[in-house]
């Protein structure tokens, strides 16, 4: 007999219908002799409404009593999802976090879960009852309750399954996979029937936002088998494991990310411990950094670039007026008016053509590129922003993907 | 320093105006250097709403799971009221039925409680902090969630009192107080300033419906004391206590209760038993029997009537037709367009005058007496239901209330 851990987020089970539509998901699956633990977020737009209920008192209300309100939310989906099992005459069980034993730090908003104690669930599974958990939350060794934050559902559902040594962990979204490119973009995307760890955790980075990058982390630490799939279709979704079947194919897909500013500081002295200075400051404002570019230096100065989300753009500006007045530098420019365009595929690395296949296409489109940085499995260049859309799709087509 | 339990319902926190509305009063109690617990209900609509979403899904959902559900709606409204207090600047947490340490037994959807365990909620005192609990839930010894049924938040609130050992259990409300009768019925009826438990038992049953009876046996049995009071005006509510300091008048107050139905078997034989069989069958079916008349003995048959609620009457009548056929009776008939209208009042039993009052009140009215029911501190009769209101007013005036 199978284990399989099934997430279902707030889209698949906005309304009565889509409630039972998952059920009958589920109960398919329990049918086929399987031992089933579904993992639910709260429903549609619950969320929102809470928060809209909590800004109506107090605009500035503690973590700790968000979390109290918003973890309600899959409180209400998982026990309806119940019922919607119950009718269809199977033995379920709903558990909140803290029944289910998801013990967390006390990091209110965004606690990280510290351990399972699966007694209960296991309890439950032995009795042969299909199991429904909320997801997003847990307790802390307090007993106040938490909430997991962004993304926080799959991350649930990943630690669940590695906890309980599930033979997979089923993602339901709205999507029916992981795509080649974001198919409304290009329209040749394909949906791939499997991708390793690595490339998921880079594409989820760079914009794909199938699935959250945490639970993609957690997955290839504890080996977890993961498959993204549609609660909505029929269709087979894209496995996620260590080592994916097809190795023939060296990059696995482009991803594009808009949600980036660049900010530059130039004429900066060219002494050692400047960047230090730099990047502590700005971390120590929780500014995270992605792409950092430095110029080789020249009489004496240099220039420093790097890119972060435009959220963080004003932070990061008058964390870098204050360097520059201090050192002395030529001025602090910035530019939100870009795209971050990347590629993706574990045998980049040892293929060298591979950027320059990239670059040669870019190029023959006429777009410029404003920055490159390049890992292990992914190339990324920043390009103007009315240049993204083009980019993407120029790329795809380079590499037949 | 008093420690001061606190109770809200629905209506006194139905939106955000009338919370902020209640975290005044809880702040002005605690200013006063009062330790405060709140005990709250569900905002207004809210149990409706879930109910109904759980009927779209599932019309015979497992208790166990809508206790799931239900329970959230406390959740949501203890801790927006948090949130109210947290911005006037107030320490304050708010704490779930299991969180607060109600252990109950496992009885969905009408759990009585077995315990409390106090520690977590005298932690959150012992720092000062105005402790917020969601009334009406606790768990069961599975770690299951619980809610206790038809006026459980305010047996959650005098049962938190008692074993918190609390000054005073304050109900806030609606109205302000307990009146001597429905003051929409009787322009004349005033607010008392104390009654003893006995004297609010009878006219919680007799339909008063200020405060739920379940509540004010645990007051009495714990002797917790109680105050009623209205959360929209600063009047001061009605007091409940064991012994109250005007003893001199007797009649308290005027109930009546419209949910009334009479049922009578005719002409059953008159043997040992019969009533038994009736009453035990009755029983069996869940049929809570209120009044019980028997005739005297004639001609070996005898007649018996019986009120219930009307929502029993099927049943109840189903039960008596089997009776009379069994016994060879002549008929059941059932009346229920009648009404209840009762006087209560602790000095009664020892002033033989008080009843031929009463009745002299209604025959001068010229209102037809179909059924007397007295108990040690109230008299009840039974009126046809066009005569009700009358009733009720013309006893009022008899009594000086």
């Amino acid at each position: 007999m199978n284990l399989i851990v099934q997430k279902f987020g707030g889209t698949s089970v906005r309304d009565a219908q889509r409630i039972l539509n998952v059920a009958r998901i589920i109960t398919d699956t329990y049918q086929k002799g399987n031992n089933v633990v579904a993992v639910v977020s709260a429903q549609g737009d619950t969320t929102d409404d809470l928060i809209a209920k909590a800004m109506e008192i107090n605009e500035h209300a503690s973590k700790r009593e968000m979390d109290v309100l918003l973890s309600t939310g899959e409180q209400i989906s998982m026990s309806l999802l119940a019922m919607a099992i119950e009718k269809m005459g199977f033995p379920v069980i709903s558990l909140t976090g803290w029944q289910a034993g998801f013990l967390t730090d006390s990091t209110h908003g965004a606690a990280r879960i510290r351990r399972i104690h699966k007694e209960r669930v296991d309890n439950e599974l032995s009795k042969r009852n299909i199991v429904i958990i909320a997801g997003f939350q847990g307790m802390n060794r307090y007993d106040d309750i938490t909430t997991l934050g962004r993304g926080g559902s799959d991350t649930s559902a990943v630690a669940l399954a590695a906890a309980l040594h599930a033979d997979l962990c089923q993602i339901y979204t709205d999507v029916d996979g992981v795509y080649t490119a974001d198919p409304r973009l290009v329209p040749e995307a394909h949906k791939m029937d499997e991708i390793t760890y690595d490339e998921m955790l880079e594409l989820a980075t760079l914009g794909a936002g199938v699935l959250h990058n945490r639970s993609v982390e957690m997955a290839k630490k504890y080996n977890v088998n993961l498959e993204v799939l549609s609660s909505l279709t029929q269709n087979p979704g894209t496995k996620i494991k260590e080592v994916v079947k097809v190795e023939k194919m060296l990059i696995r897909g482009v991803a594009r990310d808009n949600d980036v500013a660049r900010i530059s500081i130039l004429g900066v002295p060219d002494l050692p411990g400047i960047a230090f200075k730099i990047f502590s400051r700005l971390a120590a404002k929780k500014v995270n950094v992605d792409i950092i570019l430095q110029s080789i230096g020249r009489d004496d100065t240099k220039d420093i670039s790097f890119t972060i989300s435009r959220a963080h753009k004003e932070e990061a500006l008058a964390v870098m007026e204050a360097i520059n007045e201090q050192f002395g530098g030529k001025g602090v420019i910035c530019d939100d008016n870009i795209s971050k365009v990347s590629i993706v595929g574990a045998g980049m690395q040892s293929n060298p053509g591979v950027a320059s296949k990239m670059f040669e296409a870019l190029s023959e489109a006429n777009i410029n590129i404003q920055m490159i940085s390049t890992s292990e499995i992914k190339i990324s260049v920043l390009v103007a922003l009315s240049d993204s859309d083009k980019a993407v799709n120029v790329i795809h087509d380079a590499f037949d993907l």
